[in-house]
């Protein structure tokens, strides 16, 4: 049992509000327990520079917590004039692991800029960004495709992540809270494509260890995990939901 | 009548939720129309190195909107590395606005960080901010009186804002909202006292003026809105409302 | 009496020395009693991003304070790497206001730019600076006119501005020096127009407030003032005092 | 067989040379066949904020290449003023790694900083120095000793790293090139100890996935690389070595 | 014969005038020609880190330019958020220059900061700002003198500096305006103390070399014309000159 | 003799090792005594914004010394977000030194990047930094020229560097380390070309003077260096040396 009466293998409630704001092509404000945060997807029909003319598309993430998201409240990075290391690190890892599942040819000239930004924060911050980023992507994505269809629909499967960990007890552990986050002695992010295949895999011992045993049986908790992510991704998303994938056969 | 069916006089729809979050001492979402701000107070136990040792505390606000609260996505503070002369200008009005309202003395040494974030915009911004941040503050110094109770409750009095301004058919008009504001000839922030008084008034025209007699209109505008936000403010409070300039006299 | 044996209505001596500089367009080094301001108006002949190819002109402001301008010495914004709040507030306060009285058709494509340097400090820098800026602005734009003459001057009318302001012990005084200013309960900038319409209004308590009946004497106080000020402006641009509002109708 | 002769399971030659530079306590050049880091470990007498009086030691550690350590020069980072997120990804990740084979009790309130400056890059550069700064900073931890004797050596176990990845063609290789990296589906870092268990795993497609039954394969590719690496160490350290997990138990 | 009308070995006109500005402790605007610069001592009763309990003080410097204080506006330092390598140059080089001067033990633990800031530039701002630096720290040090009298006067000598250069005509001429400057081929900043040695001597060509013979025919040309400014820094400082290596022995 | 067993005239073992790295056009790293520069030269097709069109090329300098290339480890300039007033010093120095014997008009339109980056520091790196350059910059050259032909080579002379310097006991040398050159009185920089020329010359004494006698005899020492490092880098440069000066007439 675990302090809030989890099992080790039960996730916290997850909810998906989508068109939560009215401005971006696609929004959701998404709840893993008490993390909440708000996923945008913006749409510009231009690209980075280094894809000009290439006929490319392009994915692109940007990661944020309000000050008073934490128990102690923390310096905006814009007070302090940049951006932390800690955030640069996960606005990589949202953006690498939605380019892993979108047709960047089929998406054409265009960026899709994710917004995520953590209005409150009790662990798992950046797998519930993946989760939510990837259904407000979609909304964006689908938007598009209904002013002018696509050929074959650039996201070509489903994609979410959640966090698994190593206790000092040695239990392993699925969806980890703040608590649980804090002393954990491994820590593994997972992001998996609706296709059962992994896009991102990052363990880590903070002054600590794991075996290959350990490896394998954190990433059956973590995919379990995912999986039940992927009908809550596929109810939030409705029809939306019959796109992805759909048109002819996915690029690689 | 406006472009959204209101009379001259007529505020948009204006909701206050307390203890939106779990974390601070005092947080809501502010709606105002369309455009909506959590605010959240937090409590610090030190003061600015200009008061230690004075025996007063002290308020200070930030304000920040997230990238794509806006119709067009707009670059983040942090990524550009420092914070924009608007927003500079936002957070020393809030701060200053409520610190009319509090008497540092009762408060003692402690900082309430105020933090006003946009998670959507549509026009008065600022004006929500306020009138958000005051609920939110005073609930959070409700708290510390909870605890420990103060000999003269530092929050003096009710504090709200609205904007008023003159359209280029030079009608006066209150509560505008971004589409209003974007082609008003003559724009006024109000910030007024529950007792009546002002705290702040900022007209300006943007390539316009204003004569004697349009200023004394729209502040007439104006006070008249900010009643109507003091009734909304009293409910939001419940019981907490009673506390304000209740003990004893108030400080000047 | 005031402390420096003025009235309440009393302004401080305002001298206004022109072409102070050899090498801007227009260049005046203002005083007011002890304050002053070197204030340089350089012209380009290009306009920022958002308004190429619109036909428009553009007026833009910057401000600073030499480090030892003031009683203490402060560090420079450019070791610190970044502009205060209160410069930035200062110098979108200046612009704002030049741009009010300035037909920015008339003025075609081109960007004035007004530096606004305080060498001295006593209070009033701001209102100094507008006064001084509006001088060297009429200057370098005179000059223009004197190459290719302009089929509207676009400058339509006279500009200055002062500071009035309640005392702790409830008196209302205008042009306050730094003494005064930094005891007063309430203080308001005020910008006028030769016309004697408003262009900016800003008045604010920190921890304290004023009446609807004490804002429209503060008014009227600046008023006052600001028309002394408008003879002084008018002996230093001698000749060209006559270009503004001279040709044909203004626009807006 | 590889573009550069090498069979798929084969490292590149891997060289270490100690005692490279005469000021810092520990100090390397490795090169990994044309990867090139010095690495050097300096001690400091205290620690961060955060442990004093704690009486445990840290570990930190820098990154940067030389500005024409790549093909192309590319611009340093002390110019543009700002640390890129990659940078700060790989100093993270070296820092992390190295703290989990360091009983920071054991070191005492001191700090260890290791700098990793890349001189040549082709491919592999993080986990170059990861194996290269395990040495450095091993190096100075027996200087500390020589000195003070430790009642149990800091360090307990060995570390190395290197890369795997799957290529376009689904084959798997081990210490990719730079070539090979450019066009590799998938990428992963292992970091491992001495005794066999995983200290970091970071295995990621860049719009592209892979199976569980790859993960496994990547991961033994790896840990048969990292076994030479070990050796490489050892000799590298020659008596110095009999000191990693010498004193009593080796805390958890 | 040049350009103005000098002959090879004339200084332009120099005016030096005293207690310019009233908060300073001293403060001078020097003119070379139209070059000038606005030059303040601010005494502050503190040293830096790495002197505090020493009882040697400390002389430093900043350097800055009006925006437009040249022919073409040049951008705010502010505005750009850091300091230029030029001006980084030049107020190290002051700083240099004036402690060589003065006997920092003498001084006691005091920081004089100088202040140079160009409102006008015509060539040899760094020059001028020394030579008036030099005036305006004395002043500073005589008012400390005259509330505590120091031992031995921590001014040993008089300090003063100069411009000398090679036109592509291979003339040899002092004092170069900003025309001069811009087509020199090479250029000297020389600065002498009142015993007539040297304290700095940056001689380079841009482009261009320089021979062994035209180096000393450089110098002296240099000599020539800081003793003429000997005399006008004598006379600013009237009866303040006289404490220049008055008392006892001059450190060394 | 001085403190490592040099006389007063005798530089450290000087060694230029060419080719050092393998991407960029031109590398050494040059060693005097324990002070050791990775120095290389990058070939851009373009030119800074001010010579594009001129047919002119361009040399430019960056300078670097990895944090523990010094005793005391020293804080990057990427983690403090500047550049320091002596790096910059030196870089611009290390530029304006190269360019005094380059004919940037048959170079054509190109950069040459020169990066000079200090992997241990002990006395005198800028002068290494200029000597080990100037040699990487001629080797990049010789390569654009075996593969287009310049019709004059661009080089038109050698050039090195070297420092001299007055000890406190008032004795002259050559070649300052860094136990020297932290006592020392006076520090003197002397740039020359193989003509026996001046490029540069910066001597400046902290809290001292130097008179003319002096000045000439440090110079005189200089000279007598220079030449011997005039050998050293003809030899590192074999065949190439041939190239400088020899087609046609020097420009200048």
């Amino acid at each position: 049992m675990r302090h809030d009466g989890r099992t080790l293998n039960m996730l916290r409630p997850v909810k998906i509000e989508t068109d939560y704001l009215i401005h971006p092509e696609g929004s959701v404000l998404i709840s893993v327990g008490n993390t909440k945060v708000i996923c945008t997807a913006s749409v510009e029909d231009r690209v980075p520079h280094f894809l000009r003319g290439s006929g490319k598309g392009w994915i692109t993430a940007e990661y944020s917590m309000l000050p008073r998201a934490t128990g102690q409240r923390t310096q905006r990075e814009a007070a302090k004039g940049k951006v932390s290391g800690r955030t640069m690190e996960i606005q990589r890892l949202i953006g690498r692991a939605l380019r892993a599942v979108v047709d960047l040819e089929s998406l054409g000239e265009r960026t899709i800029w994710i917004d995520c930004d953590v209005i409150q924060a009790d662990g798992g911050t950046r797998t519930a960004s993946i989760t939510g980023a990837f259904v407000a992507m979609t909304i964006a994505i689908a938007k598009i495709n209904s002013e002018k269809q696509f050929r074959i629909f650039p996201v070509s499967s489903l994609l979410a992540a959640t966090s698994v960990g190593k206790t000092i007890e040695d239990e392993l552990i699925v969806d980890l809270d703040y608590i649980e986050d804090s002393s954990a002695a491994v820590d593994m992010n997972v992001v998996m494509t609706g296709r059962g295949e992994f896009v991102e895999l990052q363990g880590s011992g903070e002054e600590a260890t794991f075996t290959r045993a350990e490896m394998n049986d954190l990433v059956a908790l973590a995919e379990e995990g995912i999986k039940e992510l992927f009908e809550i991704q596929t109810n939030a998303l409705g029809d939306m939901a019959d796109l992805i994938g759909f048109y002819g056969s996915v690029p690689e």
